[in-house]
């Protein structure tokens, strides 16, 4: 049985001002009704073919959590601190029997094809179990520059290649040629292994990761369900991830290439992508009234926004906070909250 | 001693979402720390030249007015209905001594140049103790298709005019010969006369209307300083403004032009036009904060605005709503009210 391993550690502040820190995307309601966390927690829901989820995040989202989880549930494992995904990922090793194949999935990621999502899953299995470490790799259909790829290798099984190597986020040039290339894919983060296999390779390839885990694993406290590492021996731990720490490092590393409808919902742009545009091209959401707009994207779970006779912008109004950007240019939303910083509008600061 | 008629009728929303209903223009501070109604107020407090001066509101205003009021008053008259210019300027010149000079004023505009508009005053104020009803025409800067406007006449003295004739709010090309023309002034509401010159033309020419403002003062509750006019009898005054009533038909009408500073501030356009940009062209007030955009107007009394890489936007916030559109295109913020009105986004809805 797979043991689902959901990653809640985010914290990103791209989707300002609805993300937040004390709020981030995965506990953000996107693209429905249900949060991301919620969506991802239903994906692994058949118990047919999965455990019950193991989840880690943030020991200062624990009330969060707790409100957003649905259904069964093996444990909450809650951090003192961020150290990014090597660690995050030893703790649920430790937990899991070591021969558990452990799915690993980041909380805050979009997959509307589940389908192809369980075939994936289905076809790693195998080599999962016979402790090669596998990726999922995204088939791209843009050249982008705001994630890694994983260039596949000769084929092992059916749908199943050996990685040749990682690719660190690409410049635009480059990035037009990987994916000109046809066998280079998005590192989506998701990942299928032993418990084992992983803390196998963590010994020799980051061996102060799995100590740190170790030991912040021998003097957890809290409960069954919820989780508390020891936050000194947790902290002693660097802040490395999977892909740093082991996957770039370790010798039976495998991809399964998937189109599964993917996306990280990186920024307001990447929503609006991923979303259902009205007959003007809008996409509203909330108290959000477009009159004779084109190609926006207007989100509001505040004062009600009515834009007239504009075109392709991106206005997103959450808390006491509006952002307003062309719609192509959401990777701005770093000057929004830098300019917000230095102003003296202090109170709503993010 | 001239007598200030303040005129605050006004119910405009034309510059929603900030002046709404309740809360109209007059008694908004667009411009600076003081209201448009404190202003207007300020401009004639020089009490060696005029007497403290009466207010004409709506009764449905009075608290409203009773806070913004500061400095001398004469009388406040609350209107239990609007009906137009002509019967509220009636109701000041029933209270006024008969040979009493009355400055009548909107008390929503702006007027910049103090002394200019004093200089015109005192060039008008012989004519208008003579019995002539004097009105000032702004010198037009562009071809404004929004006010109405005076053709001068013959000289009466040094820098009076008598009226050759009113034009109606011309369309683009007639605005355009007009403006070429240079014998035509726009009508800005500001008039200076007797007031039983002008009773006297309101006799001749809308009689109907002073019959109803004599029974309405006739029948008036309240104090010396708060005027509550007969409700019934004042209802019974057609709807009718004083240049429809008076000024189009009267004879011994004449024009002041005057170049000062002006503005209706009829749009959120126009109080870009008459603000001060910063460094990128924007105007920012409240909590606006601008981040590499150039040449939007921003306020905020609700939310902090942030804009990143926007041009030429204007963004109100106030209360529960956010207007957007184009600057340049104010006169649109119609269909944002009717888009607001059609929407399920009841709440908000002005």
């Amino acid at each position: 049985m797979i043991i689902p391993v959901i990653l809640s550690g985010g914290s990103g502040t791209r989707l300002w001002p609805l993300s937040r820190p004390e709020r981030p995307k995965q506990f953000l309601a996107l693209t429905g009704e249900r949060t991301m966390l919620q969506m991802t927690l239903a994906r692994t829901s058949d118990r047919q073919r999965f455990a019950p989820p193991l989840v880690i995040a943030a020991s200062s989202h624990a009330d969060e959590i707790k409100r957003q989880i649905e259904g069964e549930i093996e444990s909450v494992v809650l951090e003192p601190v961020a150290r990014n995904t090597a660690p995050a990922i030893a703790l649920a090793a430790l937990l899991a029997a070591p021969d558990a194949p452990l799915l690993v999935m980041p909380s805050d990621h979009l997959i509307r094809d589940q389908e192809a999502f369980l075939d994936a899953v289905a076809l790693g299995l195998p080599l999962a179990e016979q402790g090669w470490l596998v990726t999922f790799g995204i088939v791209p259909h843009r050249a982008e520059t705001g994630y890694g790829y994983i260039r596949r290798g000769e084929a092992i099984s059916s749908g199943v290649h050996r990685v040749e190597r990682f690719v660190e986020k690409p410049d635009a040039t480059t990035a037009e040629a990987l994916l000109a290339s046809g066998d280079h894919y998005w590192n989506g983060g998701i990942f299928l292994f032993r418990a084992d296999a992983y803390l196998a390779a963590l010994g020799t390839h980051a061996p102060e990761v799995l100590h740190a885990a170790r030991r912040a694993m021998a003097n957890r406290t809290g409960s069954e369900r919820n989780i508390y590492p020891d936050a000194e021996a947790f902290a002693a731990a660097p802040f490395i991830s999977i892909d740093y720490a082991v996957m770039e490092k370790a010798g039976s590393v495998a991809v399964v290439p998937v189109s599964m409808g993917w996306s990280d919902i990186g920024s307001w742009d990447a929503l609006y992508e991923v979303g259902r545009p009205d007959a003007d091209g809008n996409i509203l959401a909330g108290n959000a009234v477009a009159a004779n707009s084109r190609g926006c994207l207007i989100r509001s779970d505040g004062p009600t926004i009515v834009t007239v006779g504009v075109e392709d912008l991106i206005v997103v109004a959450s808390g006491d906070s509006v952002l307003i950007l062309p719609r192509g240019q959401s990777q701005r939303v770093k000057e929004a909250v830098d300019a917000l910083r230095a102003s003296s509008a202090g109170e709503a600061q993010p």
